[in-house]
């Protein structure tokens, strides 16, 4: 199989377009651009492409995951935030036929209590958490994994 | 009294959309096109106008809500995933004088644990759950009979 | 299909042979007669045959429901009390291959927490509740469509 | 005010038919009958009438709360077993006009966890528990006294 | 000690005269008369007589059990959906003091959430649950060793 | 027996002092003063003596109830908001000797959900709770019953 | 209207009298003196009178609570530890005419769970927290606008 | 310290602009215009700047928050709504270095009891509810206080 | 089928070596030793083989189940402390492909909370709780009939 | 290091006073001025000053606590009922700088439900619970040894 | 009584082993070696003789408890992590009759939330816990004082 | 840095030595020898050690953390049933200065209520769950990265 025409998409959600602005002793000091450009070098390596996108609007990330469909083979996503409280995020993972990675930055195990819980990650493949921007490139290794396994959910 | 110059207004919630694309096993393979078309058709007959629309962003529904005060003398709402969360859309609901009728395609109670609760249903006249698109049909006629109680919330 | 042939089975919970008695400014001021007579001219209307029955006793209304299976097409139910806490009725309606409605009279959703989770509803096709005795005439048009799509739970 | 026409409806609830008869430890030895002669003795000496009934059947108690209203002035019931999850009978003796006062034998606070809660104690005036037999002459001494007060719940 | 002479009431609660009649794939295709011809057959043999009586009444159950005190030797029940909520055959049986048996045809534990709790099976010598009409036999078997020991609660 | 030399302690808790002087629609216009008034009255026709006191102060609650002990024959006690959380009261109450009976002017059922819990009736024989100052007067009635019988806790 | 004429009273809750004795990094290292002269001197200003009070005893709140009604105009308090227990200060605050502002020094909110609950809270006009002293000077300014408004609850 | 050249920034969550225009009794008549021309005039006389805004879209309230950081001394946020989900307010007011201050007009203690909990409280410097639109002016002061003590979180 | 050659293997969990030695009064005089030879007596006459081990090391328990798969037809196991939270020996039991039955000494439902619930049962065939050693002699039967239906899970 | 000029200071909660005189079976014969007198000679071989006082009042505790700080080199305090619910104590225990042990006589385990929870012990060194008076014996060797090792809390 | 004889068993739970070797800020630095060389040297103060033990292994540790039976007077136990969730070492603690003694080095009521509730508390003579080290020495006098009173649980 | 000389630790929990040989549909047909063998082949071409151990015994999985401390640079650990309770696990790994990294075969998430929760994840670097024995190679990936920053937890 050819994965060079493979296509993944990177979807980060609220407050990361301040990654490596703000709170660098708990996110790094690596910009989200600078995050996004090393997951471009990565996945040349590897023969894929991927295609970074941020907002930190709910409907904006619903809306792109829906368009994922067809366009995309695989999604890498930080849904941030919403990963708590956003059943409209997860729906729309649930009613494509793109399967799904979730990343955390931080070990959200070892965060308020409310942060332990994910509505989304029941609708992905799994989820990665803990080990910074290094969890973004463990994902991607997974996405191509799963992309010469046939994409399935 | 005249209904003829009375207009409903049809609100669909996130990931809506994609009805009868996705998961035709689950809500069936009608589209969101097919449905509001079959829905004007229904309001001819009964001699009522109809406007649908839909979003998957919250706040574009709470504006959608606000404006329809004064404009639509009656609002049937699937507000689908933020059901469960959105206080905002409660809100919006509860601000505005115009009744509302809360309408889900499947029956909610059959579905995960975090689907039973709703936090909408409060401040809406009432809720019908389970009967497919035909639902919207139901609330149609719920709609116009109330219009023609005097459309008191 | 004919739908002359076809009976639909109205089952009324305990303390609603009070309606219109008790209590008017909740429940207004049609007695459960009444609703009655307005349910079978409207079945007349629909070409199918309503019989209503009311019972505050669990055990009749488990036993209405097991003989109507097979002498009925659809089952139009308003547990009263007993969607809170009767397993038993629960049993009863899932047992059965006739496909049953729940309907409640007032938007249960804005009563005493207690009245906020059923247990019936999961094993009923949906709920319609909060439309008064307007919500039976709704339950009505939707056992209609049920009968015709071939009448499956 | 003449008392001597007014009416008190005693409702005992499941099993205490057998009060007396099993268990004396807990409940005394006196019988049901004889508590019940001992409140018509008393009844008399105040001048009312008061007429005592039993049944282990929850919908059968309905049946009687509901034909009471207009029939009696005050309703003095235990309901046992059923304080702790009958929302039928608590919906019955809410649908109707005449008082309600709600009686314990024993004092449920110090009994197991599952009996601390009462159903139907919100819609009674209110509730005396722990004195034995001697709780329903406390309860006959307060109907008297909600009578001559004009009966309101 | 002569067994012969020792008399067992089986009371089997609601729903459970739909037995072999629905849902087979679940309760087996053995009805309850087939079920209670097994069982007086298995008694014969172990020279003790046995009662099969059926209802889905709360009350009538409660009076069966009140009623069997003194009467019979040994009760085996299987409350079904009683099981769950019924404080007031919890009270009859706790009230008597012939020793009773729980029994389940399921296995409880692996279905529904609200089915895992029974507030009966405190109040019983013991419980035996998952395996099918043969529950039943052990319960005879359990039951005339209880008697010759001495019938103990 | 002779009565008249027993003695009964009436303990009002904080907040009492201001019945009938604040919020009469809720508690009625009788003041403080004329329930005690009324009491003493009462209790003298019954050949027995009271002493009323009250405390807004958890402490001298408990050094009255400790002082009580072998003073008196009987407490009625109400402890007001200390019912809901005061173990010091309970404690004390769980002391001595003297049985004390627990009174409410309101029916606490019917109020918010943190007034439906009480920590101290489990120490008490019994509650007597939704009478207004009638409350209290059957709880002379049942302190009289006690010490005849005995005036066992 | 004169304000002149106002009094404002302030009652500071248990522990309060060691401000700036103990913990000044998490309380500030002004004194409850200090305190209280800043407020008088800003009332001075605002033309309203202050007079502040501090206990360790809630029976001692209770009684200045009750004693303030018709005394004073308005009441600025900072139950500290009873905000989250005592129901008798709740009582007395819904008790009396007078309104009253909750204060709190800390941000509630960020410290232990049963610090984020106040059982006081709706019974007063509203709440503010986390300011440290300051906060008192915006409750004074609260103070007087309501009584400007003319004081309801 | 020059206050004249510090700007603040008020942010008002989903349905304030609807204020004043629906639910006067429970907003009060005051619309969000005359609201935000009053804090324009009291932050005139008080020699500091504001900047007033409001959005339905959680999205949009995210980014005014994160472009607010280095170029406003202080924010003064209302979430509405979002106080009680939105983790990702919560996550962009924590990010970013200006101090928050967050207002509710009404007393959200008296309210339902979802309305009880603040996601947002925790990491803002404090909350002031209950005063109406005055609560906004009382964070003025609150404000030019913080940023006058330098302006730290 | 020849049971002949059939063999089960018993399994009693931690402190169960303790029987007939310590709380006679709770487990009764019959030592592990006494019972083991009492089920091989048993065994003989229904013509099968069983195979009693014990060990107070849940994995040791482990080892057991998962070796037992192959080299016997059923297991009848009395986890004893692991039956309530050991979810090692669950999925040992899931693992195989050997039919598992619950045995229970005393009847778990009337001891403390925490043995009210068991995370073993779901993956057994069924479950008999409260009949002694008399409960291991049921388990045998039962276990025969299991492998004479042909020994499924 | 000389421990002679050291003080202690015994604190006695809600109805300690009582000790010995009631309920002996619970709390043993041994009178709290027994009791005291048992510490002060102990105290005097370890050469040590122990000063001992009960209060019912929670104010009073509070008062004694605060007073301590700088008086007292440790603090034992058996806060009684006081343990489970006073934050008041707990906060006065937290404010000073002098540490404190906590002691129950009873094993606080094996009681109430309610009584397991302590909300004193998070800002004590440490708890001694279950041990009669010897529980203050040995509270008064623990405090003899936090002394010696600095009296850091 | 000559307490030479006596015999007293230390079992330290798991991970104890690494006492003094790791987190030394949490635990000090005494490794178990010195801890239990200094338990030796005060015993031998007392005239009794220790036995120190440490296992990981839940097993081994019922195993030692079983085995303590007669052989040793008193067992002073540190679960350390069993102390949550070991009901097999509960059962074995309650199984036997010598009595025990739990000890905690840290203030358990301090940490984590799931570190508040112990499983072995109840069936222990009482606890010791935020003591370090010196909470053993405490538990070995309580040792010897319980032996002396004669040992019994 | 040269990872030539770095070790990794790889431990399976509980059951986990069944791999591929049960239920392969939901764990896949690969053994847990083969597993082994494709980590340390992909160990070798990344330049590090790794050493494979699987043990049902929680005690001896405490041990090998506990002896891994200074003699690998990394744990790879599969914690199995363990995840959800073993809370002597957990101490452990928090107890050592090596980092760990948890793996799960199946996405946890997606199981029964139970596994949802881990006891174990906050005292690791991070998680990683739901992409099969790949999730394994990714673990190796991210210790290497772990060890090449530092190996610090």
């Amino acid at each position: 199989m050819k994965t060079s025409e493979k296509r993944i998409l990177v979807l980060h959600g609220p407050n990361l377009n301040m990654l490596g602005k703000r709170e660098p002793e708990v996110y790094g000091s690596l910009t989200l651009e600078q995050l996004n450009a090393e997951l471009a070098a990565q996945a040349a390596k590897l023969g894929v492409a991927v295609e970074c996108r941020q907002s930190n609007h709910e409907g904006v990330l619903v809306d792109m995951i829906q368009t994922a469909d067809g366009e995309y083979d695989c999604i890498i996503i930080n849904p941030a935030a919403f990963t708590h409280y956003s059943i409209a995020v997860r729906d729309a993972l649930a009613a494509i036929s793109t399967p799904a990675i979730e990343v955390h930055l931080s070990n959200i195990y070892r965060r308020e209590e409310f942060r332990h819980h994910s509505v989304t990650a029941p609708v992905t493949v799994g989820q990665i958490a803990g080990f910074g921007s290094q969890g973004y490139i463990l994902a991607l290794y997974a996405a191509v994994d799963i992309i010469m396994r046939g994409g399935k959910k």
